[in-house]
């Protein structure tokens, strides 16, 4: 996607160099961070420069590809089975980052030539995930009529992906088409993901945006200033329960009391199949810090951590929260746009599977 | 009301001087400014050192009471009348301010010894307003049972009264009595009314409490974790539909969606009985720089405003919403809890002018 007029996608590789956004410099800065050997593209992965489960997919695939160019040929597979130990690592609870490097690594295990392997289904895999996430912008695209406007929560952008984004996708999609819309970012309080993120995306790909408190979704919404609303998912359970960043079921529940059509935008890799309801997810609970201060620039330009509470008060931080399938009207995937129950989800996996 | 163990006021008078709390450095630093002339007392309403319905309203007598005291005996109603029209100007939208001041003139006016009766009159008007905010307190302890949660948004609280407040009056007289109760106070953005001064108020009163983001309202909700929600309020129409601060609505429809009675505590004062529905009532739209910059205190204690979205986006911000009387369980005034319809507000009217 766009930024500064210019095409990026969150990671790529050149040879054994892979490419990353510094993410955990963005909004206020925006750099580009060179990784020349698995070690440094672990440490990214760790020091959370790239996040999201997509983005961390391509990440660590990549990370297996330097390792497999780095190897002393004639100690290639201790040199690779080491560093798929430590990428693995990086983030214990990513299951996206295990299924790559997992996948990668048994294919160049069952090739003959291991090291070029590596790098034609790591590149293979990632074309796969551009793939899904702008089929995903395509079928949500058609949801989207000129002169609509549309809410989202949270990040779910190409920065979390490699391109294109899922709940913004159709947005971007919609947009380059000449369709007309405007998008209320939620803010996303605690860590500011939609003000931050999401309004960084929105602005150097030029979809007409604003900024919106938390608070002020339902207000807009009493309004009729939203005719749709979208949201991306961390985990969606087999009857549609969905989990996702904070607040998400607050609007959700908005939106059905005004009417307002409510979407879940997710790859078929978000369902979690064995879960069978919202009940089964657990919801992480994040430290206070997280409320009780706030980072952003100064008039000198300096990154600045202040404490926006009133001291010595407590704070509760729940990441994360469920949306019952009731409240969702339809999840855009790169399979289509299907209803959020069972019976769909079901059915979506036999075809995937028979895909 | 406590602060570090003592009992304090926002507003109060000791002869020609006027003694407020200096809510502008809150919850940060803690001062009391006195205020030796009525001049000093407007300033402190312009800057908006004193904020809040309740609290201009006694502010606004006691600068006018000054006046009256520094008059030049043989000039006094020129320098009074004077001084009246200067107090009104400080906040011209604030109709308890005008209400206050015509209260304490009129009096005066109509007396033979017009320098008493303005001290007399101003002194039973702050005595009326704070026995006012303490029976919501007491009658909206009712509904605070032993070991309930309760979650609030913004301040509604004694900093914007004289004394004890009007949503969290309730809170305060059930801890009194000793009943154990949990208060969620909303963070309450853009602004953090609920993360500094709600927080602060329930902290210096002992009363636990945490803040918790805007977001998480719903999912605490969905967990079990809210028994009760009160709110104050802005306007009240003659059908109950109420207009309060930003996030209101939301968090009384997700009240609704989970069966958490969700209450609204306010003085008969903040009906307006011209106002027919919530459809009447125009909603202030706020400058975005709320939203974009923050302020806080440093690790050096240096209050700082720092900019925490992506700059060169743009913010919306309304400043209050309306919630549809359906979804008020009930509102809290210093005559009893009376229900959010058109009869009963009504009633309520009569046996009021009746009172």
């Amino acid at each position: 996607m766009k930024v500064n007029g210019q095409d990026f996608k969150t990671v790529w590789r050149e040879g054994a160099s892979v490419f990353l956004i510094e993410q955990n410099i963005l909004p206020f800065e925006f750099k580009i961070f060179e990784s020349k050997n698995y070690i440094q593209t672990c440490l990214a992965i760790t020091t959370m420069l790239v996040r999201g489960a997509i983005a961390l997919e391509a990440a660590a695939a990549y990370a297996l590809v330097q390792a497999f160019l780095e190897a002393p040929t004639n100690d290639l597979w201790n040199y690779v089975d080491k560093a798929k130990k430590e990428i693995e690592a990086t983030r214990p609870t990513a299951v996206n980052l295990f299924y790559a490097v997992k996948r990668v690594y048994d294919t160049a295990k069952n090739s003959i030539d291991p090291v070029a392997a590596s790098q034609v289904e790591a590149e293979k895999m990632v074309a796969e995930s551009i793939t899904a996430t702008k089929k995903i912008g395509e079928y949500g695209a058609e949801l989207l009529k000129d002169g609509m406007n549309i809410e989202t929560h949270c990040n779910a952008g190409w920065l979390g992906c490699v391109d294109w984004g899922t709940a913004l996708s159709p947005m971007y999609i919609a947009h380059r088409a000449g369709k007309k819309i405007f998008v209320y970012a939620d803010e996303t309080r605690p860590r500011g993901q939609g003000s931050r993120l999401t309004a960084w995306e929105l602005q150097n790909e030029g979809v007409p945006h604003a900024i919106i408190p938390d608070n002020a979704g339902a207000h807009l919404m009493s309004q009729g200033k939203i005719d749709l609303m979208i949201v991306g998912a961390d985990r969606i359970a087999s009857n549609g329960d969905t989990a996702n960043k904070i607040g998400t079921l607050e609007k959700a529940i908005a939106a059905k009391y005004f009417g307002v059509p409510f979407y879940v935008a997710a790859p078929l890799a978000t369902f979690d199949l064995h879960c069978l309801s919202g009940k089964d997810i657990k919801i992480e609970e994040r430290g206070e810090d997280e409320v009780l201060f706030q980072t952003g620039v100064d008039e000198a330009g300096q990154l600045k951590k202040v404490l926006v509470c009133s001291p010595g008060s407590h704070a509760i931080n729940p990441g994360f929260d469920v949306t019952p399938a009731e409240l969702i009207s339809g999840i855009i995937t790169e399979k289509g746009i299907i209803p959020a129950n069972t019976e769909s989800i079901k059915q979506l996996q036999l075809l995937f599977l028979g895909d």
